[in-house]
C-alpha cells in the first residue's frame, strides 16, 4: 500500500488531498474519490481510501474545505456547508476539481470512476451525479437526499446507491421518499438501502464522540454498507 | 446436486416440496426454505432451491396451497389468498408444517434456517419472522408488506431484508414506510433494499406473461436482489 498527500488548487484556494494504492498491482484501475463528513480530511475518510485501495482500486479522498480545514465543533462546520449548498454551481465546480485529481492520477482507468461520500460528502456524491459528472457509480452513506438541483432527467451518468439509516432523524422516512421521485423523474438507475437500527453517522467509529443525540456509529450497518458498496462497484465498474 | 419431490400431510391436506442439495458435500448445512408466488410450486421456485444448493445450503420448496395447486389466473388464485391471509394463525401453522419439513431433513442443520419468498412467499416469509419462528433470517422478494398482525417487540427472532421494486405500485413507498415502522417498534434486526426501475415481480422471468399491467421481470434487480440475499444468509449463518 502507497499513500501520498498532496494539495491543488481551485478558484483561488488550496486544497487537500489523500491518494491511497496498491503498488504491487499494475496498470489503470479504477478510481474512486472519498469524500469526508462535517470534520474534514481526517483519518475516517483516509481510512476508507486505504480500504479501497485494498479492494484494487484508486482511493482518493478529498478536501472539501480548502486548506485542509477540520472544523471541531457543528457552529463551525455548519455555515460553511450552508454557504456551499446554497450555490450548486460554484460547490459542483469544487467538486468536479476534486475528480479531476483521481482521472489525472496516473494508476486511474480514468473511464471508471466513482465517488463515495459521507454525510456532507454523501450530499457532495449525489450533487456531482447531479451534475451529470462521468462517473460508473456513486454511493452515498448517510447524507442528506434533499436536492437544491434536481436531478434533470436523463441527466444523471452514474448508478446511485445510497445507503441510510433506517433510524436516522436527520434523513427521514419522507425525505427518502422524495429522493426516490426525483431518481424516478431523472430516469436514474438507483438503489437505496436502508439499514434498521442506524442513525446518522452510522460508518463513523469516531461519531459517539461528538455527543450529538441521534448521530452514532452503528457496526453492523457499517459493515453492511461497505459490503453493499463493494458489490455496486464491482457490477458498476464491469459494466 | 441432487433433486427430489416429496408430499407432506398438515390439518388433513397433502403439501407437495422439492428439495435440492449438494450431494457431494457432507455434514449438515443450514436450510432454507422457498416459498413460491401467487402461480404455486412451479418452476421459478424449484430453480431458485437448485440455486441455494449451489451456494451450499439445502433448498427447500413448499406448496402453500395443497394438492400442488398451480393457479392458472388471478381469479384463481387471490380468494385463496385472501383467505389464508385473513386467517393468521392456521396460514401460519401452514407455514410452520413446511418449515419442519426443512429441519427435519437429515442434511439440515436445524440451528441455522433461512427462509425466502416471492410475492405471495415473501408475505409469508415475513409471516414466520412475525410469528417467532426460529429462523436465522428472512429475505422477502417483492412481497406486501403491510401486517395483519403486526410484530410484537422481542418476538422477531430472524434478520429480516426487504428486497422491493422502487417502481412497485402493489408496494407503494409509504408501505414501506409503515412496515419500517413496524419493524422499529417490535426491535427488529431488519434492512430494506429498493431497487429502481423494478415493478412487482422483479425476479420472476415470467412474470410478463401474465400480462398484468405493473408486474414485470427486471433482470438488474434480480441479479442485485440475489446478490444481496447471498451476503444476508452468509451473515446470518455465521453469527
Amino acid at each position: 500500500m502507497r499513500t501520498e498527500d498532496f494539495d491543488y488548487n481551485h478558484a483561488g484556494q488550496s486544497f487537500g488531498a489523500y491518494v491511497a494504492h496498491d503498488e504491487t498491482l499494475t496498470g489503470k484501475r479504477p478510481g474512486v474519490l472519498v469524500i469526508h463528513d462535517l470534520w474534514g480530511l481526517g483519518e475516517q475518510p483516509k481510512e476508507r481510501a486505504r480500504r479501497l485501495a485494498e479492494l484494487g482500486y484508486v482511493g482518493l479522498a478529498i478536501d472539501l474545505f480548502g486548506d485542509r480545514f477540520q472544523p471541531k465543533a457543528l457552529t463551525e462546520a455548519l455555515p460553511i456547508v450552508g454557504e456551499m449548498r446554497a450555490n450548486s454551481r460554484s460547490f459542483r465546480d469544487r467538486l468536479r476539481a476534486g475528480l479531476d485529481q483521481l482521472a489525472n492520477h496516473p494508476e486511474v482507468d480514468s473511464s471508471r470512476l466513482g465517488a463515495i461520500g459521507f454525510c456532507l460528502g454523501g450530499i457532495s456524491v449525489l450533487e456531482l451525479a447531479r451534475d451529470g459528472a462521468d462517473l460508473s457509480g456513486v454511493v452515498c452513506f448517510h447524507g442528506n437526499l434533499d436536492a437544491v438541483e434536481p436531478a434533470q432527467k436523463g441527466g444523471v451518468k452514474a448508478k446511485v446507491l445510497v445507503c441510510t439509516g433506517g433510524g436516522d432523524g436527520i434523513v427521514p422516512d419522507a425525505q427518502v421518499s422524495a429522493f426516490q421521485e426525483e431518481m424516478r423523474n431523472a430516469d436514474v438507475d438507483w438503489q437505496v438501502n436502508v439499514y434498521g437500527g442506524a442513525e446518522h453517522s452510522f460508518t463513523n467509529i469516531y461519531a459517539d464522540r461528538a455527543g450529538i443525540p441521534g448521530v452514532s456509529y452503528h457496526e453492523k450497518a457499517d459493515r453492511r454498507s461497505w459490503d453493499a458498496m463493494r458489490g455496486f462497484f464491482a457490477e458498476a465498474f464491469a459494466g
